[in-house]
């Protein structure tokens, strides 16, 4: 049996009794390590566990996936993912190989990002498509994400943004040579999010396109969700180009109409200026 | 500290160990009741923790806040909800209330339908607006959900139907005469859901009005996610009508644009005829 397990969000102590369980009869357990991570790492899940684990970057997931499935027919073998493993980044490729070869899978599913952001007051189903900021290069700086979010908004719908993590990424000059050095972590902050997002502004205001975000569109920023030091903080847009939320992992959402239950929730942790803001809010100018 | 603690879905074993050990120690342990449901009830969960439960019925949660909240500002005090507390219903009131008299409280998260239903195969971030379906009355048959669907579906994106529950609903004889008589829980089932969205289709093509969602539509019916007994079912909305998943909880969900890897995945839970069908979804029809 392939057991496909989530670790929720935060630490060790976030899986699922079943999950726990399940860590426990595998012969083999894997750990997802290049789409997220827990506030703890390896070892301190290994100790939790009591079991070794095997780190499982990208290559080994998409080129070394017969190994990961090896005898999974006739013993079992877990894959930790954290958040859920359906979550933001599906492993479907994983399951269908598990599926050819005949092996059953299991998953035992934990909360992720797409669900827990509601503990900031916005209400899930208001939600709209979920965007990726990724960081910009001197060269790429792709602009879609704010016309999704635009598009979301327009429809009186609210934008989870998923910030850009990038581990084991090699230089070009590195991956050229094909040197096997990897460059150190990086995980976009909402700040970083922030600014690339008023930079879009700034450019398009200068060619005169309709905005349909600006600088004081209300926005949450989310950090380490889940965790015991989860920090959540709504402001304007150009007020979180400043703030520090601290540690990875960070996310941000971008408010759209808003109903005063979640005007309500979102006061609870607002910076003062947008606290204000929020409080001239009134029900005739921003909900339904 | 009040503690709001996401109990996921299936049985007693999917709450997370942090969520457990808040449980174990807090003095009085509330289960809401009437927004979703687990395959286990309330005594085996009792059983499972070593505590009694006190059932949380709406009436309680709305008009009995200050109840639930009696001296939690001294005592730990847990409130247990099906899925995570701020899926797709959300207890924002009770936290604003526990905010407002002071209360710290504390969000134990878990996974909630609407992040475990990516296991179907279908990416989360393809996902437009949540609905919901109602039972439909005689003389009460709203059909704006229809319309979302086809929004959400225009724009490539997927949508979740949330599917009615009626729990402690009294006739309307029972209510005008104040008689404190309950109906028999009811679930709405893919079946019922699929018709309702059925009947609109048959009623606006009489009426030469535009069908964003036909018959033939890939839809998938979910049963009981995350159960050991769940069901995934794929195919078009007319299959589903004479479906049996089985007991509650069900979802539906209305698929849009396909990526390859989605059909891929759909094909593992496939009706026959549905199979077909999604071999015949080539990548130039279905994907972007």
């Amino acid at each position: 049996m392939l057991y496909l397990i989530g670790l929720g969000l935060g630490d060790a102590t976030d899986i699922t009794v079943k999950g726990l369980q399940a860590v426990k009869s595998c012969s083999r357990v894997y750990l997802e390590a290049y789409t997220s991570i827990l506030t703890v790492g390896k070892e301190a899940l290994e100790e939790y566990y009591g079991k070794q684990l095997i780190l499982a970057d990208r290559d080994l997931v998409e080129q070394g996936a017969d190994e990961i499935l090896k005898d999974a027919d006739v013993t079992d073998v877990a894959f930790l993912v954290v958040g859920d493993p359906f979550g933001a980044t599906t492993h479907s490729d994983l399951v269908l190989r598990a599926v050819n070869a005949g092996i059953p899978y299991k998953v035992i599913h934990n909360a992720s990002i797409m669900n827990a952001l509601g503990c900031c007051g916005l209400q899930l189903y208001n939600f709209g498509e979920t965007v990726s900021v990724v960081f910009w290069t001197e060269t790429w700086r792709p602009e879609s994400f704010y016309d999704k979010i635009c598009k979301n908004r327009a429809a009186g719908l609210h934008t989870l943004c998923l910030l850009d993590i990038k581990v084991k990424e090699q230089s070009i000059e590195n991956m050229m040579r094909g040197k096997k050095i990897y460059e150190p972590p990086r995980f976009m902050t909402v700040s970083q999010a922030a600014d690339q997002l008023i930079q879009i502004i700034q450019r398009r205001r200068k060619e005169g396109g309709e905005l349909g975000v600006t600088e004081d569109t209300v926005c949450v920023g989310l950090a380490r969700l889940g965790a015991d030091d989860q920090v959540i903080r709504t402001g304007m847009l150009r007020q979180l180009v400043t703030c520090d939320l601290g540690g990875p992992l960070h996310s941000l959402v971008v408010t759209a109409r808003l109903h005063p239950l979640e005007v309500d929730m979102l006061r609870v942790n607002a910076e003062p200026d947008a606290l204000q803001h929020l409080r001239m809010i009134d029900s005739s100018t921003y909900t339904s």
